[in-house]
């Protein structure tokens, strides 16, 4: 086990009609406010009325950048930028889900530096300081609401960079489960996926000395599959929105990792992100089809131990059985869940995912020579084999075409 | 569920040779510090000089107050108070265990006021403002360095009474699993118990919407039950250390409350606080020979739902047997577990309690008409009942004389 630090000082209001406290809490940075938002359903939820009644309420002064895209763009960024600069920013506000958020966070940095903000992303410029950012989310994904990071597209050179710093978590956040009663189905499950993955990307790690942390990541995966479906049959349910709402901060914000060594060092996740970046499709759903493929070839004999203590206290699965029939059948029953329970598409073809593209795809994903350093290091010819395993049925005896 | 707000800013050093953090940590604060411990014991163990040399090369000034006790006393808080009045003190360092942080806490708060510390607890008196606490922890066990309580007692009323407010939290901590190898037995076997008990009393509430909570309090009750009986056989692993550090950091510091109602309605620590208000024995071992008496008294068809979750996952026994088997088969687990695993003495006469005091005992548990509100609400009668229980042992066929 490494040495870490732990510093997640965000302060969450959880639950409904907490906004009261939105203007105080905005109030504490200043009183020039960018409220950061995507498309029209904010207005038309009555959210937006809401949030600005509040701040007029408290004074303050709104400025906005409308429009953020699924899979943020960098021109969104630059726009932000520009925006704080020309009026004095004081705090941003995002109101939305992940894209959001993260577009707010590279506005916030963006603000504080005189380069461009691509140059975070194409140059690794240092992220040292951000205005800072208060969200309300409104979908229970990515635990951008909580965590220190973000991810950007830059559709000139089709790339798609995440990227973390600690001065980009946010100082405040509203989770409300009941805003995420009109996420619509197919959200709900890409998110449900993405939740998941985040876990699943520090839990498969050889390194057990942190058991305390491996139990969290387990409560949380089965946080997760336990009420996905519920939310999936009854958007209104309150404890399931509530669950999956509290659980997609936990997945992210830096406490799971712990000092578990290459628990930073994740797979599916940079697989996943070249294929959004080429074709903007929904990242839970690329993830969705990748991660059952990346933990088929993941395990063996080195790996063995982790799919058992996976399989048995996530899915229940009888410890009693043979360690590689458990393995498997709990990659089997993850696979149930994305493609039946979920009811995700299961191949890359059907998703319209070509095989021209994955030279390229491959390339990026480990960074050109560097490898993906996961539960097992990949190199571009692994993740050449696991890209050609997404164009078949998983599992042909139950993903129906 | 209830609505929450969760704010713990409180940032941890985990792991060895962090110390050299330490400068800057409290010059942030300002350059007088007042140095908070206990006995002899960090001199001995050489950690009070290499604390003091840390100081030293940062430039900061040192003023000190030691001998705190455990169950730390209201007389050492005043002491503290007037040095930081006479000094000027702009920050506190704890070094030691729970006494040594929570009398640092009192300290701290009781230097923003004008009147007398005790004033907090027996005139409630608010904590509005403290100066701010950096800690140094040496004992896994209360929780005290991340959280915003601490209890102190006052022998002229024998009284001892737990409070908490925001600006109790510490600022910084610095958790060393090495700094513990040195514990006793006792003293790990009683630590155990304790961080176990701040985990039961939130989990054994009827209020199961927070389903996740419910599970991450299961994994720590599971990684305190793996990795106390290996800390008491061999002292000085790490891992085992580790586990038990951040454990006991997570279990009070207010993450799993979240909103489910009555979570904060304690029982078993008003009824033990009042032991050791009169005899002064050691807290973890009061807690361990209540908890499961206390379980037992509890244990009926309206909470038996929760004795069967707890164990189910905590203890594995076979979810297939009779719901009333299994919990009471989680009872014997338990006391099991308190008594012969960690080798607690199992009953109010081997530690001296005596009937005598349990009227004073039981009314003061329940703040005179008022019940003890947990799992199951308490009135005077049935603390009563409890402690009668606790004389003789629990299961004669295990608890040998």
């Amino acid at each position: 086990m490494d040495n870490f630090i732990y510093d997640i000082p965000t302060k969450v209001y959880f639950g409904e009609n907490q906004l009261g406290h939105l203007g105080d809490e905005l109030g504490r940075f200043g009183k020039r406010v960018l409220l950061v938002y995507g498309g029209g359903s904010i207005k038309k939820s009555g959210l937006y009325e809401q949030v600005v009644n509040e701040m007029k309420k408290s004074g303050l002064e709104i400025f906005e950048l409308s429009g953020i895209a699924p899979n943020p763009r960098i021109d969104s960024v630059r726009q932000g930028v520009k925006l704080c600069k020309e009026n004095k920013i004081d705090v941003l506000l995002a109101v939305g889900g992940g894209s959001t958020i993260d577009a707010a966070k590279f506005v916030a940095a963006g603000s504080c530096v005189d380069f461009d903000a691509w140059d975070f992303f194409s140059k690794s410029a240092p992220i040292k300081k951000t205005l800072p950012i208060v969200t309300i989310l409104t979908l229970a994904a990515t635990g951008s609401e909580m965590d220190d990071g973000g991810v950007i597209s830059n559709p000139e050179t089709r790339e798609k960079i995440g990227l973390g710093a600690p001065p980009l978590r946010p100082k405040v956040s509203f989770l409300d489960p009941t805003l995420t009663y009109s996420v619509s189905r197919y959200q709900t499950a890409c998110g449900a996926v993405d939740i998941m993955s985040h876990i699943m990307e520090v839990y498969f790690n050889t390194d057990e000395s942190l058991y305390m942390l491996d139990c969290i990541a387990e409560g949380l995966l089965k946080t997760v599959i336990r009420y996905a479906p519920i939310a999936l049959e009854k958007p209104d349910d309150y404890e399931a929105r509530a669950n999956l709402m509290w659980a997609s901060s936990w997945a992210l914000n830096g406490f799971l990792p712990g000092g578990r060594k290459h628990a930073m060092d994740w797979s599916c996740h940079p697989m996943e992100h070249e294929l959004s970046a080429i074709y903007d499709i929904t990242h839970g759903l690329g993830l969705a089809i990748l991660t059952p493929r990346w933990m088929k070839y993941c395990l063996d004999e080195t790996t063995l131990s982790r799919f058992v203590k996976f399989g048995t206290n996530v899915f229940g699965i009888d410890p009693e059985s043979e360690p590689m029939e458990i393995a498997e059948k709990s990659i089997e029953m993850l696979s149930k869940f994305f493609f039946e329970t979920l009811g995700l598409d299961d191949t890359f073809t059907k998703v319209g995912i070509k095989k021209e593209d994955f030279p390229l795809m491959e390339k990026r994903a480990c960074g050109g020579d560097i490898l993906v350093n996961g539960v097992k290091p990949l190199h571009q010819e692994d993740i050449e084999k696991i890209y050609e395993m997404c164009g078949e049925p998983f599992y042909p005896d139950f993903a129906t075409p």
